[in-house]
């Protein structure tokens, strides 16, 4: 097997990982005998913008369509480029054109990585956010009235549709069908919101019809919110809109001590365009350029996207190596975990792991 | 002074803790010296929509718009009720109609209380999340096209006018501006969300121009939600949308252990119309009518609404006489305390400390 990969390291810390990212890659391919070829890409970040007035050429579209994954770095550098401009510029345009409707990110609490919840082990955490990544909340439809005036009124549309939202159901459903709970747990807020979330609630039910083996149960963002503070051991397959589940993807790594270091999955499941594969961490201007970066982010998501090329022997053992490494602990860690590693010394680590050599 | 009070009990737990609430008032009355009118209204709960198919007569706002204040229970219960109906038709019409337009929260670690989070103790997590309480993405406009069919498209529009973000930021602003911290933290989404939040940015950077003694950052809501977790120890008042300001005032207090006891207050505050105050917890239909509900959420959401009246040191007794109360623990807490305590077994206790006897 060959796959094509599209490697954009992006901005700050995002071009610091993403070669350890590529490092583990490589040793995977040859430990596990398949051919992982590499093309890099030097947009969607600060420094083309400055150049060019925008995120992306006119053609990249065509250039990133024939690639089987996309392995992203980061996108954002606000001192010089707003936040909305560089993200809707970029990451945006590739979940909407290629189709990446399903956001997926494991919260999963590991050996070696310290929780701030009090008494959780691991094995007590262990379950997927599945947050659907094309429309809802993240619409551009609104405009302002009597802007500038005292009436100045702001409208932003939130947009559902049935094949959006019954698709990333479905996939949420089939998702917890391969679990041993098998149980799917929606996030709503219908008693707030009175018209997309009682929607979303009905297609969710409708859905639940089709998969009798699957427990269904549903909260309200803001219960469900202090849930996963409260009860993160009641999760398996968490589901939600755009922006319900932006916030749990972040708040769930945050619970298992991981926000530093998880992954996640921008995939399109049907394969008609290529997924992207990218860490949860921004650019984190604060520590750019010093090489310290944890690089465990990108490698986690380097795992994800194997998986989803259907090198799973190769995923699972990028994910036992990296297990194992934190379970090590001390110095080989980067300091943001108390270790004194750099980025491409943790990163070497976990190749020597993964290799056995 | 009389103020004249409005009790409406609502549903479930509601009519439990509510009785507690009016008992430590009175008490506090008498030890403070001041009148406290109550009448009560049996309306806003299941048993009065089932008789006459609406949560509230035709002249509720007559009836409740001299009041002083509002001291409500809880309103929900889903078996007969549903969640949209009963809030729609009650507590939301509130917060339109007697324009409450600021929801405050304390967050705040009390003694005696465990935290889910390692290593916090009293003193380390104490700030305010304001949210806004009118509009925003609790709108009820939109609707839906191509109903019933493959390309069904349900639209649901968030609506921000200069008036509402404004008066909001203002009343967080001055709320900070009372604080030793002098610390405001605004909650955005505007990398995501392309029109609102960006116009909230602004607002608040209009608005900081003109508190140049308070210190103020923004976080996206997913990561600011992390933060929470991570240091909640950075925050001093949290301002945020309807959406954002619920989110984060149920995780709040999920992260310092109190949100079966936190209050809340819906308050106009201006006092043209009565302010309403409720305990975050809702009807909880499981524990329901069995006499173990924790009435503290009611009790301190007695103390803030004194304090809205003005009675600003028998606000400062009720609080004081709780966390006594909470410190002393044991088996005179109720048992999701891990006490023994009823309902009015604790609500005794309360005012005994409270008057000294
Ligand atoms: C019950 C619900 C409509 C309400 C809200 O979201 O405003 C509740 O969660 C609250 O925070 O008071
Ligand atoms: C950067 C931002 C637009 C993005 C999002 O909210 O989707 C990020 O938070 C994420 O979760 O990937």
């Amino acid at each position: 097997h060959t796959h094509r990969i599209a490697v954009i390291p992006g901005d700050g810390i995002g071009k610091e990982v993403v070669p350890e990212g590529v490092k583990v890659l490589e040793a995977a391919a040859s430990t596990f005998d398949f051919t992982l070829d590499f093309e890099r890409f030097d947009y969607a970040n600060a420094e083309y913008y400055a150049q060019h007035g925008k995120m992306l050429p006119e053609n990249w579209f065509d250039q990133l369509v024939g690639f089987d994954s996309i392995f992203f770095g980061a996108v954002g550098w606000p001192d010089t480029v707003p936040d909305h401009v560089s993200l809707w510029g970029s990451l945006l345009q590739f979940r909407r054109h290629f189709d990446q409707y399903v956001s997926l990110r494991p919260v999963k609490l590991l050996p070696g990585v310290t929780s701030p919840l009090v008494g959780r082990e691991p094995g007590d955490i262990d379950f997927y956010v599945v947050r659907e990544n094309t429309e809802g909340e993240y619409s551009s439809v609104g405009g302002k009235i009597f802007e500038g005036t005292e009436r100045e009124t702001v409208m932003q549309e939130t947009v559902m549709t049935r094949t959006g939202v019954d698709r990333i159901l479905k996939y949420a459903f089939d998702l917890a069908q391969t679990r041993p709970k098998k149980h799917l747990t929606s996030a709503t807020k219908s008693n707030g919101i009175s018209i997309s979330m009682p929607y979303w609630d009905t297609r969710v039910e409708a859905m639940a019809a089709r998969y009798e083996d699957v427990r269904v149960d549903k909260f309200h963002i803001d219960i469900l919110a202090a849930n996963f503070v409260l009860h993160p051991d009641w999760f398996d397959v968490v589901v939600g809109s755009n922006l319900f589940g932006d916030i749990l993807s972040d708040l769930g790594p945050a619970c298992t001590g991981t926000i530093g270091i998880a992954p996640s999955g921008n995939i399109n499941p049907e394969r008609r365009f290529p997924s992207l594969f990218e860490p949860v961490h921004g650019s984190a201007p604060d520590i750019a350029g010093r090489g310290i970066a944890n690089p465990i982010g990108q490698i986690w998501s380097a795992s994800m996207m194997l998986e989803h090329l259907g090198e799973t022997e190769a995923a699972a053992g990028i994910l036992d190596a990296v297990g194992a490494v934190l379970a090590r602990g001390g110095a080989s860690l980067t300091p943001d975990m108390g270790g004194q590693a750099t980025t491409a010394g943790l990163g070497d680590e976990i190749v020597t792991q993964l290799t056995g050599e």
